[in-house]
């Protein structure tokens, strides 16, 4: 073959193989620093469905990113080993259940390789079984961008759905609510249990309206001394962007964030002891021109830069 | 059947019959407080078509409306009964004066019951035969979002158009342009005619650099100012937004409000004498991915809930 | 109100709350000879979801249907009394065997009263809840239009999905096999077990080809000539069509049917012992032009045609 | 300027003005043979409307159409002079009788030119006032592709519409329906007053069932024994094809026929005396992708192509 | 890592990394039978540009292609090693000659490795570097399906376009005009030039309007008389289909093939001496329902399987 | 024919045929003052082509334009006579060299004759060959709107793409870095070489980060400051505005402008000594609803009124 084929030498972003950020696709996480994962699950959402095809079109509009930040100059690539590790297999897509254990079990072979996963859903309810994994042994602290507080006790007469992931993780004692703070909540809803799932519990939650008023800097301040130096994980549900932004999710509201926000909002995550990530309910099939799944390649790509920081700051202290 | 069938109780949005807000369907207004009522008209459109098909597709994007502010926690169906009273039917939809005569009378029976109308377009010119219905003793005060004043004396060599309906109205008595302010306005024009329209008339034009300028605290001022405590209903031209979150729309102008500028500024109406209100110039065809009905929606919900505050202070004061 | 409202009289296809066929929207079925019914279920679909939302979209679509055929001269709605009954309710939609309970509990209320039921799916699984609703008593026999024989004996580890309904119901004595027949099989398979699923069961199979090769009337004939005069299902799997005519669903299978076939084929139906059909697979948020839903409303309207003719039959006769 | 520049001289098919068929655009008919003229009119249409963009549409996808027919070898440009004349103008677009008399206007400058018309709609109503323009001395025959036999009395309380034009155009003796013959009608009717309208009339109607039995060379030899040599109008409805080839359009019927069945029609009235024709009822809004545009322009050229042969005879037999 | 894991294991059609006809992604061809490339170059493209997307689309939707063929039975995955080898790199992808060089160099290293190539474009001007690789030692002959003769001696000043490669294969002795065929020609052009191109080198054209009247049998029968039981390469451009069928092409020619006579034609190959084929003119971005692309893996799996029966026929003779 | 036709009269937006701005069409450039050119090549991009479709389309969304601007009252076909002069033709597309002497050579035509061009491309590329003409003499200063620097040293191994134009034209001592700024510059990119060719040069580069900081007004400033009153053009990318703006374009960037941030710096160029300005890279391929030409013609528009005013200013003082 030709020696300048494969993958990484590959200089036209629309040839090829589609990865996740264009990073090559490896089975074994030895050596793999952060473990890119796609979930293709949306068994758990109440309207409308199609985020399961979110990791193939990220995949399809990662070729538009490229390595170096234009603001920090950080490439992640440099700083960590990062591949593509293909998607969850599911066992029986039908049995949510059954997902989950895949999903906790597919983590757990990652997180016991020493990889840090950054990971792509899918709907929102598969943040709880990726945390089963990473916090089994102490809960982690959130940072969490969303329309939505995803903190109800039940929907639609099921404990286990993507408006209820975060309830049942701070039961379970996977995710420290004193640490944890939301982003961009809006949008009525028919019972306000929602918003006390979140405020009883003790999570700061910053409607968008607060968000508006503060702005960029004051809300960065505010994450940070929410959850502080302890390990973060990081959840951006891309309708936390206004819909003219990402209209292709599942549940939009409008008045939204724009990305010009998410963008600076997720480069004042540096600094922080991050320890995983995901990017949820990108649902192509409600956005045929691809730019919501543009929109999670280039912000998983965000995550990627201050997320590797984190992990090679943590490996270097090892 | 089973108890738990009907529209009230159905738990999924996609589920049943689309309605206004997905409220009940009734034909008699009787004890109907605020009625929803559709006028698919458009008659009057100088270029794209289309507002025809407004009111079945925001009663489609209605599947994601729900009850309970989350800024004001005001739940509107808690202090209103609040119904969709179907469309406007046309004896014949290729004569503008019968339509209008038809918009009136429909109306005037609404209005006959004790029920205030908030209304989903068709066309903006359907503005005019609605105030002959509700402002047939007095004129009233407007708040007026729209890129354009429709103001004009004559469009393409026709006194009743969607860019006529506010002169019209001031000329016929049904609307005070001292109690008028109109906001986004933008977009250059062929003659200076339609902006001088308004300000000859003394209608206050807050333009959309204006509006950047002074933010929205100052501007809903200078509408508590213009506007008074009186009889004031509430015009929302979709084509005041920026064609990025509403693209479905006859007349796009780049440059407009964003979502969440709008929503602050319906929701500064609270206080507000209101006394009706309408949405208007959603074109669905110019916009596959039905978000702009879904802004028409979410929007139509956000005056619903300043609007059912005023119906219920006026019941209540009566 | 104005007397020439309501739905019945409303002469604009635009106008008013979509229903079925443009039917009147009732939730008593007595007196009801076709209940018009919508599942908006997908929750056994293995690939590409979105099914839900088919009712709905048909109902939107159906503005396009009218009363008179123009090739039969037959008004289905002078035959019969036609009615929109509405979705059916799901306590939890994420639960599939409480979603078939659902189903069935919601046909047997619609059967007990004497009413016939066509519906709207949804995916193709929900033939078999209404199935035991309406064959409880005596296996039917069934006119099937579909890529695919959906009689395998499990899909992805589940023996519930809407590629094995048709083998659970002819395990559950609800369907003969000996008086079943297929139309417009085709696509390649994983492997052949659903295609020995139909012919080991005694199906009659007429692949894509065998029909091109056939022509319509002799297929009407081989039909006759299964189902005979005995109660008889149709069921219509819009993927039987070619995706050039039906993109919007989730299965698509190139070199199908034709709508003109399609058509000619329901209607040659005529004179069958029909007792109830369907019309499934339409997946809206992968046909954003809507023309999916369209062939969807028009072939239900052909269904409509025959089954009123089979209905006021069967009616006279008693 | 470059000598290679100019419209006659642009090699590239997507560079430069867009024109009807890449004609030269002259305002002036002296020897012009063939002038094509787009009427941007949908004033007339009872439910979807958006041909009043057709013109402008087909005029950007007339870059896809090139000259020397690929089975006659004829080049319409060779054998006529062959202009777009552009559009008509309208006074007023919201006064229907007004739109009519422009249109009757523009064109009897045409023909009094000696130019021969071949329209682009606009929808189906401007029929009338093209014959009006053309007929004037005589009523001429008419073949006519189309799912509706457009001969109703009225529609919507209206007399003239696109459902009505040809029951108007006999009542006003422009259109001879002995010598008139339609093709492709099909789709329910709520009543059966539009084809009793043609039948009772003694128009030749041909149901999209009797030509699928018949074939393309007996419905030729039916056309041609109908119109016989006198002088004939052509005039195809874009809706005459099935929505998978031309979804854009206001009133679709599937079931219809196939871009390559119309191309083969058209092109067998070669050899009979055309004096004139139209394609209409084009509506981009409802077709995004532009393909509908692309068969507007493409049959255009057919036209072209029999109609030049036809003119260029009859200018030969002067 | 789960033993499920890995491509091969994948039951899910829409998880993981897309591959062509969902075959594993290899580097090394010794070994594979048929290598599964793809051709991302649209450099030579006269009209619409976009067909270097093809081969990332055609992997993408190659998700719903599956193994068992419902007509032969045939699994060509068994009677091959199948393997998507990825994409030609181009060091240069603004340079033609280059481009090509790239291509012809990396189809030597397949053929060198006694792999045979079955291609996804690209424009159709990669034809002709393949030939060069695959036909370097004789001519061969070619069924081949299209729209246009691809014959024509140069185009827009230039020798090398998507118009001219089968005249260079000719001159360059790559491609024996007497064993060539070609299906589906059709459409105006500007000059005779490429229809004399193609018959005065001897090659037999079926026009359109041919293959409607000979049908399928007939045609096959040509087919095997031309191309006889010597070495054929199968070329497939897409736009030989109607665009009803394939929209998102460079060059739409109205009144194509349908998919049903593309399947059959393609399977009817069976027994031929086929030693390589292509899929040619996918254009993803004129086509966002990504049919177009589903149609391209489809044709590609069904050339996959008579190429697969022919492979293994070489393989067991030697 | 009739006196109220022709371009001029035409009140009909979406009425005959399309120019740029709605302004006449002529081949002569005497007597014109600003020529409005459409250059519509794109074989310089290294991704998503497209742009060559770019003036055409832009043209069709020239309809929404009208003359007077809402803010400055200008109306620029007062202060200057504008006029489409149509497309650059191309000899051969294929050959960039060659294209580019093709451009320089109508653009030095067009300076010959006193008009000053405004130009719709195209991609980025075109503003080489568009500055060897007007920058001739002397270096012009530059005003850039751009999310890419497009000063790299060369492209996927070629120096002339749309990624490296500037860099070629100071070379070229066609543009003065020192007098040149870069507005809106983001994403990241595979190396830092794209900004140092700008910094190191001394371009002034305004990040998106540093222009949210500093607003409109500040940067408007410095602006003013760098280009001072030497003669200077603006070359304005689409991908310079945020893709929610503007999806149709080859590089879409995240995080970029909105329409009402470009409208204000766009109108702040005003009393600059500007000479020429060109719109590039839409792309309408990938923006099927048209909105990015819209935003295209009307960003055109911007510049039209202050380029007309510098151009009035220019030939009053001569």
């Amino acid at each position: 073959m030709q020696e300048e084929s494969g993958l990484e030498a590959t200089p036209l972003r629309y040839s090829g193989v589609a990865t996740l950020l264009r990073r090559p696709l490896v089975n074994d996480p030895s050596g793999v620093d952060i473990a890119l994962i796609g979930v293709p699950y949306d068994g758990a959402t109440e309207n409308r469905p199609g985020a399961r095809h979110g990791p193939r079109e990220v995949r399809n509009m990662s070729s538009f990113t490229r390595s170096v930040h234009h603001v920090t100059r950080i490439n992640p690539y440099e700083l960590c080993n990062i591949a593509d590790m293909g998607d969850v297999n599911f066992l029986n897509p039908f049995d949510l259940q059954q997902c989950f254990a895949d999903i906790t079990h597919f983590y757990r072979n990652i997180c016991a390789a020493g990889a840090v996963p950054l990971s792509v859903g899918g709907d929102h309810s598969i943040s709880l079984p990726i945390l089963r994994a990473i916090a089994a042994e102490q809960p982690v602290g959130m940072v969490h961008f969303d329309a939505h507080t995803d903190t109800s006790d039940h929907e639609l007469g099921n404990k286990y759905t993507h408006g209820t992931q975060f309830r049942r993780a701070m039961e379970e004692g996977l995710l420290d609510p004193k640490r944890t703070i939301q982003i961009g909540i809006r949008g009525a809803q028919n019972s306000e249990e929602s918003w006390h799932g979140s405020e009883d519990a003790g999570i700061r939650v910053i409607y968008m309206e607060e968000f508006t008023a503060l702005g960029i800097e004051a809300t960065l301040d505010e994450i940070r001394t929410v959850v502080g130096q302890e390990p973060t994980y990081v959840s951006f549900d891309i309708d936390s962007l206004d819909p003219a932004f990402a209209p292709g999710t599942g549940t939009p509201e409008i008045g939204g964030l724009t990305t010009i926000q998410a963008q600076a909002l997720l480069r004042g995550l540096a600094g922080l002891n991050l320890i995983a990530g995901d990017v949820v309910e990108v649902s192509p099939p409600f956005d045929p021109s691809g730019n919501t799944a543009l929109v999670g390649a280039s912000l998983l790509y965000e995550i990627a830069c201050v997320l590797s920081d984190a992990v090679s700051r943590n490996n270097a202290a090892q």
